[in-house]
């Protein structure tokens, strides 16, 4: 294990899947502070045959789950798509990333990207750029730190939406008043009838 | 290893990928005749979770193939469905299953129903009870060699398929009379024009 990686309380990979090119990113989160630690893409349009595709998907999220050792993957995961085939082709590629987690026994939690999108930018229909910019305003970032494919922020959105998901009712109740307001700001966190 | 695995030239696992239900078998080859080692099914249904479903696939096939250490996967794959949510989680469960073997190297070939069901029965459109009578008589199996669900013998299917497909030009040309008679029944399988 590297020993830079002891410091982070809980590390996230969140993987935004595709089949010409898959990004990834890692997220550490410290003292309930998230930062970005690696970010990039995975290169398939040039690997002509559809198996091999999938193996470079497993075997790159397969490194990448034993080099960072996240406890947590976040998968952005469209529920539909223009036609039967392609989702057949997304399917599977989701389906070898997702293989790759399961076989280090990560937990696996997946999010529509209209929800991803709401998470970081507060607009479910934002574009990638204003999700990129946010990104970097959140996690301080410099633009030297990021690469242009967009699918790389997507990953990170994904992995920094997990973080807020996960860790959401800490931080919704320290924005509310007392528990009266809590309730009513967050009814569908609560069991029973109040 | 298991020793009694050496006495075989060739090893195919077929796999009938489903979401409820997965069909796999084992098929040996030796001097060129196929026999069945093995069949069964992944019981699905029972488990509530998605992703638990799709780890016991993955390590159900996993263990399949470290168990018989087959040479080549044949995989039952339609290519259209009724829907994109389904498509997507059939998607996931064949990419769950692929990578399983794609870790252990073993090389993956896919073929539509229709084609398995034709190159076992001789008719695209039998039915599965068809396919599995065929295959009795094909692979000299009793009764109680088999189980109930038909996913098993689909997917034994799937893999006698593989093993003619792979061993079809030999097949083709035995049965014909002349190389002329050869090309004339294949003209798919001759480059150049004749």
């Amino acid at each position: 294990m590297d020993e830079s990686l002891r410091q982070w309380d809980r590390i996230i990979i969140g993987i935004d899947p595709g089949t010409n090119l898959m990004g990834y990113s890692i997220l550490g989160i410290k003292s309930k502070k998230p930062q970005m630690i690696a970010m990039g893409v995975i290169e398939l349009s040039k690997i002509p045959n559809h198996y091999l595709r999938l193996k470079r998907i497993y075997e790159r999220v397969l490194t990448l789950v034993e080099q960072y050792l996240p406890d947590e993957m976040a998968i952005e995961a469209p529920f539909f798509g223009k036609n039967v085939q392609s989702m057949l082709k997304l399917g599977r590629a989701q389906g070898v990333a997702i293989a790759a987690a399961l076989s280090r026994d990560v937990s696996i939690t997946e999010y529509e990207p209209r929800k991803i999108k709401m998470a970081i930018t507060g607009n479910g229909a934002a574009s990638k750029e204003q999700v990129r910019e946010m990104l970097k305003r959140i996690l301080c970032l410099k633009e030297q730190d990021l690469i242009p494919q967009l699918d790389s922020t997507d990953a990170l959105a994904a992995a920094l939406c997990h973080f807020y998901e996960t860790s959401r009712p800490i931080a919704a109740l320290s924005s509310a008043k007392s528990w009266k307001d809590f309730i009513s700001k967050n009814p569908d966190r609560v069991k029973g009838n109040y």
